[in-house]
């Protein structure tokens, strides 16, 4: 290989790889993964795929785990536009989808201020896709016509009060408490089904199905941890594991009794 | 061929198809498509694979347009069992993602009952995909922390009130000047920013930028038609199209001025 003496323009391609199972990445988004010079990947997503990869392949690791920062937001984006300006193909394997909370959109604004070009391709959103892993659609004639998605640190004011409407929660591992409450005092009923999904469409996966008023309680005796999806809503009754199908309108509990008990 | 005397098991593949562009679609629904016996297929998503299949596989198109029905939804649950019950692949290739407004639930839960074994294979949601095509991501640090999908048939009152958040609004092009008005009752700032995306991903692909108090005269004059996605919040600010990029601080009209031209 010899050094051009003048740079080559590089190129990015932000790619949704989607959850875990190597499979469920997009046609486009394999052939751009494979077509690379440089992979910069996360912690979560289809992390097999990198396997595949030409043994020439430069693979930067930017995985974060929580309370390890292997990499900063700026040290990625630095390093993309660092590899793309020496003229390299650069991808960007993210879990999901790069636009629903993967900070995607930041790293390509930042490649395009520095003149490299970027193509987004999207990928399965953990959002969708895992909370169907466990059998529950995100929306289903009589239960739910529509989806929020939000983190676990999100305001719980912007969260919809209607009966036929999901929510998505992720990264809620760790509020979960909080996030049950106040979802309860905002008027949502203390029998809502919920499911937390683990580690999702991994060999490990665990799904814990519950109700608003006791899934903190549950969850802290399983020891629920991150990676998570959690559905709150109607359509958790279609869950694969549900005891009884579609028996919303049977509470576990009194609501009263269950409210007092947290 | 002969025919067997005890019914073979038959199989469903829930397919989700993604967007128009056929590269868009998973590995694993894309072999499950080509391995298919009989192909169930929606108006919408990647009819362009629909040209990949052999020549012996049974087609059939229950693509729906407004008020012309090609088949109802208990004609299309009746095939997939008829035909699966016959020991035959069936796929069922959907636009987007099944479980996504779709009626997949529902046609997977009509399988199982008839004894059908069901395979659900997410794909990219329009809801998702779909405005990433007009390069506007759903999240943004700074201008949103989550989103909220419904149609133009729902409820308003679920939608949320946060500035931090994106609305997506998919078959809503003929209530919009409704969906807009209820919006800004309900307390959205009538300068958000709206973006419709009209056959997105497809060749004829158009996105009309505006702003809540004028976006249904915008339409209007326009003739935007559906297909069509709306995105309604600050990120709209960072499609590729966007005059002046992050100006979400000034409004293109006084909010009262706005609402009083209504």
């Amino acid at each position: 290989m010899t050094e051009h003496t003048t740079p080559r323009t590089g190129h990015v391609a932000l790619i949704g790889g989607g959850p875990a199972q190597p499979d469920l990445i997009t046609h486009r988004g394999h052939e751009l993964l494979m077509a690379a010079d440089v992979v910069v990947a996360d912690r979560l997503g289809p992390r097999g795929l990198l396997d595949e990869l030409r043994e020439d392949v430069e693979v930067i690791d930017v995985g974060k785990t929580p309370g390890r920062h292997t990499a900063t937001q700026d040290e990625i984006n630095a390093l993309l536009v660092d590899r793309a300006s020496r003229g390299l193909r650069v991808a960007r394997l993210k879990g999901g989808d790069p636009y629903v909370l993967g900070r995607g959109s930041e790293e390509r604004e930042h490649c395009r201020r520095h003149g490299i070009t970027v193509e987004v391709v999207p990928g399965i959103t953990s959002a969708v896709g895992v909370p169907a892993e466990a059998g529950i659609p995100l929306t289903h004639r009589g239960l739910s016509r529509g989806f929020t998605v939000i983190t676990g640190h999100d305001d719980l004011d912007v969260v919809p009060r209607s009966e036929q409407h999901t929510l998505v929660i992720l990264m809620g591992v760790s509020t979960l408490r909080r996030t049950a409450t106040q979802l309860m005092v905002n008027g949502h009923d203390a029998s809502t089904p919920v499911a937390i999904i683990e580690s999702g469409g991994m060999e490990d996966q665990r799904v814990t199905l519950s109700r608003l008023h006791a899934v903190a309680d549950v969850a802290a005796r399983r020891q629920v941890a991150n990676p998570a999806v959690i559905v709150v809503g109607a359509v958790v009754t279609l869950a694969d594991d549900w005891p009884q199908q579609l028996d919303t309108a049977t509470p576990a509990a009194p609501a009263a009794a269950a409210l007092t008990s947290l």
